[in-house]
């Protein structure tokens, strides 16, 4: 939601500015934070099929712009964050991870870490990367999170999306879909058939990409909560801890919310 | 001479364009390019102090406004460099490389090892890092051109300076100045304190800490030239191998140019 999905480099600036301040007021420490492409990353990634990995030399300059346009939407973020006192860095995957077949094969936190202990932010984004297997991948947000949670040993997972949270069926095209408040381990891995990818152009799957991804950090017990990112107030509530409109996943059978 | 020294965040667009033609065109390949701070990062990093070390809270907002500086003037330089056709991707030293006391202590270099095997061409620049003994640092563009040319084997490094080459004193204030071609690591060492600083902003060192850095490699047999990058042509014709006026540096005694 921090950009429009319908038209290619737009940043959504007044999303942008009200989640910066969610998150300043939230004051949560340590803190690491993780965007998507949206409408910069997206269009490019996908006329240059870089998520297939590398078939022909036009995907070289391909990957350059993508990554580009990626790190145009991140400096939006970025300024927008420090603009709020928040003492962000981003981390960029690109310079720092190599992926296997779009898996993370290697990735450098040293620096990472360094910035953590010191006080610092560190904001990574969905990202084009160089692969050991196919040559080029993309690197998604979503599996950044899933895997600095369980390296870093996260306590707390809090999803933005643009819908509530999870729901029996898409919200978006049926109206009789229920929020589900919460989900165990168990309840999460017979539902992943359920849950509907969002409709917007998303080369990384979507809300199912996201539980998939997610699924493997409540396996470590990290809890997770989704929330409308959309709505003002609502991530600031799950970054507090205080009761929010959410889906809640946790692996324990007992919810925190 | 990417941005206007006397103008905080001022780029030099007509310069940036030039550069990235001249590059474009002398093919290179592999290459690695790396660019400074100007005055996107040096005004910054001298009012928080960031090359000091950390001695006060108030330095952790200063440092991510002087890299979030510094990312900007890497946008304007990889908008050029792709808009001329070359397959650029930035790597950004934060995120990958960690100093102790202002010194590369570790980085990751898998990333930028697969970008140039790939046929990118992958772009640093001077940056904030995290440092393992003074908590923050400024890692410069000229050290990391060493430690790179060294690290990966480089067979020449190609250093745009704003002045011809080496001088016997300094051009901007002596008009006996004298170029000094030909350069051997014998000369240079004991050249080293007769070279004058740069005299605009420059943390880092100006003419004096580019010197110094580039012994290093010269002292492993990097051949390493330094001309005049605010004149047409030279950067191209030194990147090809064409006769230029400049300096040349040498550690065999015997010199290419």
């Amino acid at each position: 939601m921090i950009t429009d999905k319908k038209k290619p480099l737009t940043p959504n600036l007044k999303a942008i500015e009200r989640l910066a301040d969610e998150i300043s007021r939230a004051k949560v420490s340590p803190l690491i934070l993780v965007h998507g492409g949206g409408s910069f990353g997206h269009p490019f990634a996908e006329q240059y099929e870089i998520a297939g990995g590398y078939i022909d030399p036009s995907q070289i300059l391909g990957f350059s712009q993508t990554h580009l346009a990626m790190t145009l939407l991140n400096s939006w973020v970025m300024e927008a964050l420090i603009s709020h006192n928040i003492p962000a860095i981003e981390v960029h995957p690109s310079s720092c991870a190599v992926t296997k077949a779009g898996r993370i094969a290697t990735m450098e936190l040293k620096p990472l870490k360094k910035m953590l202990k010191t006080g610092f932010v560190p904001v990574l984004y969905g990202d084009t990367v160089l692969d050991s297997k196919q040559g080029i991948a993309i690197l998604s947000g979503d599996q950044l999170v899933s895997s600095l949670a369980i390296k870093l040993g996260a306590s707390r997972i809090v999803m933005g999306a643009d819908v509530d949270g999870l729901y029996t069926s898409d919200p978006k095209t049926d109206s009789s879909a229920q929020l589900i408040e919460h989900v165990t381990l168990e309840e999460l891995k017979s539902l992943n058939h359920k849950i509907e990818g969002s409709k917007a152009t998303d080369v990384t799957g979507g809300m199912l990409g996201k539980m998939h991804e997610v699924t493997l950090a409540i396996e470590q017990g990290i809890e997770t909560v989704v929330v409308n990112a959309t709505k003002s107030g609502r991530v600031y509530k799950a970054l507090t801890g205080k009761k929010v409109i959410g889906t809640v996943l946790s692996g324990k059978g007992e919810t925190v919310g």
